[in-house]
């Protein structure tokens, strides 16, 4: 970050609000060409790295803040599903040509809310100048005690299907940004859905040594089902009447099979033991997340909706 | 990457040629939600993240291979600033819109010719179709002992300054490559040393314990020397005459101050005591790379060349 921060008038705008944000020393003040972490003793390194793109992921509308709040969390909702404890992230800005320093003022503010609120550190990055439209990048990094982290690949026939939270209910937040639709009161909450999500980042930690497989839930249920069940080598059976829709779709008529196709929750998805049921929500109640078993894992491929296979799995970004 | 990699026609394209690369089993396969990493006992965690935007670091008719091996070697050009051993890269592709599976293939064979080059894994990242020009971002890791890192911060007066290989090779590049103007035979080369940059690991991992302060030179030896002078709170004073410059530019009466000032050599630029320069010269020998004393380091602030502020500093994105 520090070269690339320092050469242009943008980079040097943004630079105080990046050095208010990067307080941990491993940082060095956005200083030097790395940040340098010192590591838990024993530890595993967990990373990952997510983008997101205006008109792709995120519309040319969508307040600055919410866009710089998301970008952190649906990296962190990547170390959740591994069960890992996030430490820092680095911030890959392409700020758009057409984007003021004001805007990318306010997708830092919304940064530094999602930093704060998860405890993470800011460890460094690179601001430039993306040609037309905004390109956004975030590197999360975590660590799990070696041995622990939860797979997509780790369940078992039998094993019971578990989802935190409820579905649908950044589909339905979708549907108001786009003005496609309006849930009455419910819309504010719909659009905080879709746009500051919750990683659930207190169930991972809780889950490890109980789930058998784990991953979170960003391009909708279905689809992401079939994924842990392609990885697990099973297949993934999940019963609509178990499946926890968020109250205002339930109002308004939309059905859980719609609600199982839309993207955008990051709740999470994992498998345990029957036998481990108790364990599973006592982690929940740890985490203060309500867990809802919406199915199970069988011999076979793919995923089935109350015994067929669903018409439509998911939502795919292009 | 998963998730994403899975979900478009792009992503699933490019798969084959990602996992090929990804054979490291801390990257899982790209089948998980994160890449899950050993961890050397006592080592700090060192992690960078650059980006790189057509329009702005490269040109549209760049090679594509060319512009991922610049990808992978300015994030690990920093890690081999800080002295840190590279681990593995994750890697953010955001393919613009009119960009094929044909070009994005050869951009990830570029990866895949820097990691192999460097010993690097690859451990993760995200494919997306950005909306317009294509923008990329990787982060690098790397390792070293707990207290060993170099940083800009650590001169003192009296320290001398040193370069590894030379200088303006890649600024006069840049010249071929907008067809401003031709070095005849050697155009291919200063070409490859735009396009094809070196990290200079070996260097940096040989330093540890000897430079007292280190960076690598991506926007102009006279600005980064700047840069490095500002952290230590020192002034940093160059000749002209003892600048490694490539040998085109001598031929073709391009002046040293003019060399000073291009940036994108991904040379390392450090410091050490004059009573160190046999243990310096020796690290460069192990390192394989020549090395040259350009200066000192004296009280003051900025930078000086032949005894006064340089007309230009260095090469500015935007």
């Amino acid at each position: 970050m520090p070269t690339e921060v320092a050469a242009g008038g943008l980079e040097a705008g943004l630079l105080p609000a990046l050095r208010a944000l990067a307080s941990d020393p491993a940082a060095r003040g956005l200083a030097d060409d790395c940040a340098v972490v010192d590591w838990p003793l024993g530890a595993q390194l967990v990373v990952t790295h997510d983008m997101l793109a205006e008109g792709v992921h995120f519309t040319r509308g969508c307040p600055a803040a919410d866009i710089g709040w998301k970008l952190v969390a649906v990296n962190l909702s990547d170390l959740a599903a591994n069960g890992a404890r996030p430490l820092g992230i680095l911030l890959g800005a392409g700020i758009g040509r057409g984007r003021g320093l004001d805007w990318a003022d306010e997708l830092v503010r919304g940064v530094g809310q999602a930093l704060k609120q998860f405890e993470v550190a800011l460890l460094g990055g690179d601001t430039i100048r993306a040609p037309d439209a905004s390109v956004l990048a975030a590197t999360a990094i975590g660590w799990l005690p070696a041995g622990t982290a939860l797979a997509r690949s780790g369940a078992h026939a039998r094993d019971e299907l578990w989802l935190s939270g409820e579905i649908g209910g950044a589909g339905l937040g979708l549907q108001v940004a786009l003005g496609a639709r309006s849930f009455g009161a419910a819309d504010a909450a719909l659009l905080r859905r879709l746009r500051r999500p919750q990683p659930r980042i207190a169930l991972g930690l809780a889950l490890r040594g109980i789930a058998t497989a784990a991953m979170d839930v960003s391009d909708g249920l279905l689809l992401d089902a079939g994924r842990l069940a392609d990885a697990s080598g099973l297949q993934a059976r999940l019963e609509s009447e178990r499946l926890p829709c968020v109250a205002a779709a339930t109002a308004a008529g939309v059905a859980p099979a719609q609600l199982a196709a839309a993207g955008d929750d990051y709740e999470l998805l994992f498998t345990a033991p029957a036998s481990r049921r108790p364990a599973v929500l006592a982690a929940a109640s740890r985490a203060r997340i309500a867990v809802s078993c919406i199915g199970a894992m069988q011999p076979g491929a793919g995923v089935l909706l109350d015994g067929a296979p669903p018409a439509q799995l998911g939502y795919r970004h292009f």
